[in-house]
């Protein structure tokens, strides 16, 4: 594509010459002849005079560039639009593999597309343009809506209903049984049956290796636009609110409830039936065990508030330097009530604490 | 079902309508017409007035209800129960589906059920009434025992034994080789090969998407009854004792042994080779790293008797107030030693420590 | 095979009767007849007299042994050439199984095997001899080396890039779409496309259930050697070093360097962008917040260098006896300044700290 068409569509200024032929994007380390760069910070504006790059779209009131050149007032914006123009995805042709399984009852609407050696089970119905991979399973009853996209081997169990744009990648198991037992005599744990079902909304996407827990009884959901990273663990009963961001392994306990717009960094821990507020956001490694308000920023295993967690790991990078404080005090001490004839009591002295262990 | 039937099913004492009609078991807040529901808590009570659900089961010696009741002395049985009795689960018709690949010599034991595009190795044995479900893989030589269930896209490595009545969810990995490498020279790792085994007792339930590697020499084996959520970790040669619970997202590293009765919360790290004993508890999010011994309860990473750890997180919010008090008692001693003539010694200040940072 | 037949083949000395046929490996304490055992440590000794092993690999200069012995100057490194010699592996017949869907344009070179249901789409080459297990997935385009192995179920995205000797387990995805998305209006997030590709080098291994994701634009890459334990998460962009080692369940995130011979316990987190030098090692379920130098050694989340992990550990152990020399130096200040008549200041004190709270 030429440079001038690419502005064109973009909606940027064109700075240098517009015949350029852009084919591809690229980061600038990488870049190569025909290839299209995106300069997200001034200072890596010199690099691009020994990059092989061919254009670069930089930030609208930047200082001149070495390259024919698209001006933009949000670049990041623009290089997504641009990378939707230059790479248009790889849409397969609507139609079942002859080598599916796809049981009885099953409907299908126009233009569906599944790859092959799928399964699909009786009763399920698929929306309009949607786009199952190969080595699918898509279980009894389940309803996938429009415009969604399975990749090859996910797994979707009975009664699942997905809306429309979904997304959902590898390995990702929806609908698993929860985890849940009862006692029994002698410890013995006797499985609760798991018949609640799984709702995803509109425009979720879902990363690989995820699994979602259907629910005990009622329903495990989550609601639009929330986007779940990589070999994430949703239990039963949890409710994820809308346009909620969870980074790679993390967990989620059962029944505990997300609220929306929260972002939950990687590898945090939700306990059980608690409630994180709208807009919260819960640092990396977190673990939350008790209910959070809206707005909430926290870190730390037990989470606490970010300014707090700063705090205590600063204060606690200083506790080797507080034990010698306390001997010197102590010392202090020592040599006033030897002066003043006072008796010092018999005390722990601070020189004893850092000779014993803990516990 | 009527009620009444429900009652006596249950061996439940029934107040109220006993012609009820209920069909479903439902949550409180979702529960519509024909829907029994199961009150936990004597609180949730007066929520039943507004509820559309239809019958409640409540703990026997709970205040009078709204609604006709089933009164257990264990609800929370009951409602397991119950459970059971209204939700038949989907027991596939036996037989092979022809999609199926079954390699030579397999062995199926009667009303076997496996579901379309499973691959079956030479040499296995499937026992009576086991259900397999679509696109599963069992290994060469591997034995199933009566009444398992395996789930879509499960994937059995071969030589694994397997026991009655074991439930393994989908995407999970039995077999898979062990980590383990000698270094050779320049640090390049050899591959140890991993020809041991892997043996689930009977009674045991595996979560999705989770990985038990086979053990180097000799075997990992998880004992009876014990019930493993989903995304866990089971490194080669490790013993798990019966009975026990490992919540999502836990890992146990090579040649570790955990006790029966043991629970892992959720995210919880064993290291190699050390030994959990028996009905130990393990915090979410803990970190073990030494032996502990029978009945331990343990949180924190490294993780410390839940005791201590919640002392240390106590004193730890305390931090910045010892720094403030150490400031105002060394202004205390300059105070006493100007009275007493006595000369400060050079020391550094509680001043100074907060001024400094860690390191 | 006979003794005599395999010290020859291992170079190892020979104690005892070279006539004794071992079969098999065995640890220790599971060893029986026809089984040849591997003493680590010389006070496992002992444990061999009443062992029905048939035969031991021990290390040169040892007490003498009641066993037929092999001595060895490297007796682990013998134990892993004495597994490669006694289990031959499982090497299937070169074929593709007629129930593969194999696409047009595709190249496999000689004796490549492929597994039943299995999906090779258009454009993908495979090198020679290298091994394909049931269903697996291989995407548009790809390229898979010589001498590798995919186990059943391994799933792999149109253009990606695996050397030889490549090891994949089952359950793997390599190539999902990286986690990036770019804030609309109102919060809503717009799918930046994941256009760019993984590149694994040569003999690498990767265990069960892991993700890698391709990158956004350029290469998510894995470089020669590395070894990656079961489910651990790769985002898009990350390039991983030569040689380096990282166990279960660690993450880490987008466009993080991670260099070479480094070594990743457990569970660890690693932020976006940041980078890990050569021969670093992480402690288990650390969090790695900002870049670390080569050969560095850290612990904790936030991570901090091992020995300051230590000093902080040891001295948090100590908080609560802190607390107590507080209350004491108080009550000896209070004593001396009422013996020299000085007014002690309006203080907080150390009784107060331990009676409040932390936020």
């Amino acid at each position: 594509m030429q440079l001038r068409e690419l502005a064109e569509k973009l909606g940027c200024r064109l700075v240098g010459d517009g015949e350029t032929e852009v084919h591809r994007l690229a980061p600038l380390h990488e870049a190569s002849e025909g290839d299209l760069v995106f300069i997200a910070r001034t200072t890596d504006l010199p690099k691009l005079k020994t990059s092989k790059a061919s254009a670069a779209i930089i930030r609208e009131g930047s200082p001149p560039c070495p390259r024919p050149t698209l001006l933009a007032n949000d670049p990041y914006l623009t290089f997504v639009q641009a990378l939707r123009l230059l790479y248009t995805s790889d849409q397969p042709t609507p139609g079942v593999h002859p080598s599916c399984v796809i049981q009885e009852g099953v409907r299908l609407e126009e233009d569906v597309a599944i790859g092959p050696l799928s399964v699909v089970e009786a009763g399920v119905t698929i929306g309009r343009r949607s786009v199952v991979g190969a080595q699918v399973y898509i279980g009894k009853d389940s309803r996938i809506g429009a415009d969604c996209r399975l990749y090859p081997q996910v797994m979707i169990r009975e009664g699942v209903e997905i809306g429309d744009r979904v997304i959902i990648h590898s390995g990702t198991v929806i609908g698993s049984d929860g985890f849940g037992y009862v006692r029994g005599e002698q410890g013995i744990r006797i499985k609760i049956p798991q018949v609640g079902r799984v709702i995803l909304e509109d425009d979720i996407e879902i990363g690989a290796n995820v699994t979602i827990d259907r629910a005990t009884i009622g329903v495990t959901r989550i609601k639009r636009g929330t986007k779940i990273d990589n070999l994430v663990q949703i239990a039963h009963n949890v409710v994820v609110g809308a346009d909620t961001v969870i980074a790679a392994l993390s967990g989620i306990s059962g029944s505990a409830k997300i609220g929306d717009r929260v972002t939950l960094a990687g590898q945090v821990g939700i306990v059980d039936h608690i409630e994180i507020g709208d807009d919260a956001t819960v640092g990396a490694q977190a673990g939350v065990a008790k209910s959070l308000p809206p707005e909430s920023v926290v870190l730390g295993s037990p989470a606490v508030p970010h300014l707090t967690f700063k705090r205590r790991v600063a204060a606690a990078s200083r506790l080797p330097q507080i034990l010698n404080t306390l001997k010197r005090i102590e010392a202090r001490l020592v040599s006033l009530e030897s002066a003043s004839g006072t008796e010092g009591q018999q005390s722990q002295t601070a020189q004893s604490i850092s000779e014993r262990g803990a516990h």
